[in-house]
């Protein structure tokens, strides 16, 4: 008899996913039952990618490696994982496989050398930039840019709670069930324009590690109760 | 024999002092040992919120109130706590009296209704608008922008650690001193550019109250030890 696990059937890409922070979210999911997807430039490095994830997943065979066009088609969702200066070209080459979609976009948009002060692109955020390379067919949600990939890859608790935005409540309660999966705590952030917060939190916390001496800062949200 | 304490010598100007935000503030600062003054365009509610805080601190004689203009003059430091609709208007009638010194802007840009959806000003925040129209005669520091008045006029703790951004080094450091002295952490969150972040954090943390039924929400540091 067939479980039920409905969601669990959704198959999640992860463009970009050889980075650190993909394959930490990718191990993630994979563990969570999801069908997981990494995509690259390079199949070849997908493929890579993939049998990293997957010796840590220790015989479960959710993860395959493709590139980040043939990810974007077969998966129900898509998660961008690349740094700041793929963020365009990558979406313009999916974009049509995208379509009815929903987007998860991960990126920080650090402008080197100065990774600790806040820069922003001319939309606003790196979120709003997918929103308008992508339109209307697509919905847009970003997430997880202040997590410290050190302890994705391992049991460990992530000591960081996830602020999700969105273009619509739709997307960010899809994505809210993915950081759940993924084994961390949630927050519905509101809309996409408040993505500019989120994703300049990761140059602040940039700057705590300097100043203070850590290489994981992260920020937990106090004086709410998550389950109410 | 006089007590050496020297940096609590320095007298503090609250602009907007009237606030529920500014009067607890003022009420912390004056019970560490701080010399305070609460501003406001009209000197007779100044001098009501005045007895407010005085009646709290029982006794202490360390709290005046008198027009924004006169506080200003002759404060050390000065603190700004009005809405944003008064922000230009305040900080150009005292730009005088700020030059050498230190502003620390409380400002949160929120424009109403949609109080739950981060809207920058152009200059990029309140703090860089502050910035821009006090010159370079006036070091910037912003500060407070998430902490929930609640629990300032109590000896309640302060459940949200406060990160503070500023135009140089040393306006961070002389703000971390007053954070700490209200009895709260303070994190060195890097230059002025970086205060969207915080400002825009009130946003979410007014969504996140909305979403999960709070009043109160805020945030905390992780992953990193704040005495080292």
């Amino acid at each position: 008899m067939e479980e039920e696990k409905s969601s669990l059937l959704l198959t999640i890409a992860v463009l970009g996913g050889t980075g650190k922070e993909g394959k930490g979210l990718a191990y993630r999911w994979a563990k969570a039952g999801y069908k997981v997807l990494i995509g690259s430039r390079s199949s070849e490095r997908a493929v890579h990618a993939t049998s990293e994830v997957m010796e840590k997943l220790e015989g479960s065979t959710s993860v395959v490696g493709m590139e980040n066009l043939e990810a974007a088609q077969l998966a129900d969702i898509v998660v961008l994982t690349v740094p700041y200066a793929a963020h365009r070209e990558t979406l313009e080459s999916v974009k049509d496989a995208l379509k009815g979609k929903l987007l998860i976009d991960v990126t920080v948009p650090l402008v080197p050398p100065k990774v600790s002060k806040v820069q922003m692109p001319a939309a606003g955020s790196a979120a709003q930039e997918a929103k308008e390379i992508l339109g209307d067919d697509v919905q847009v949600a970003a997430a997880f840019q202040n997590i410290s990939h050190e302890h994705l890859m391992s049991e460990k608790d992530v000591d960081c709670d996830v602020l999700v935005t969105g273009s619509s409540k739709a997307a960010r309660t899809e994505t809210l069930t993915l950081v759940e999966a993924a084994g961390m705590t949630g927050w519905d952030a509101g809309p996409i324009e408040n993505s500019v917060v989120v994703e300049g939190l990761t140059s602040v916390l940039i700057n705590i590690n300097k100043q203070y001496g850590s290489t994981h800062s992260g920020i937990k949200i106090t004086g709410v109760n998550h389950d109410k």
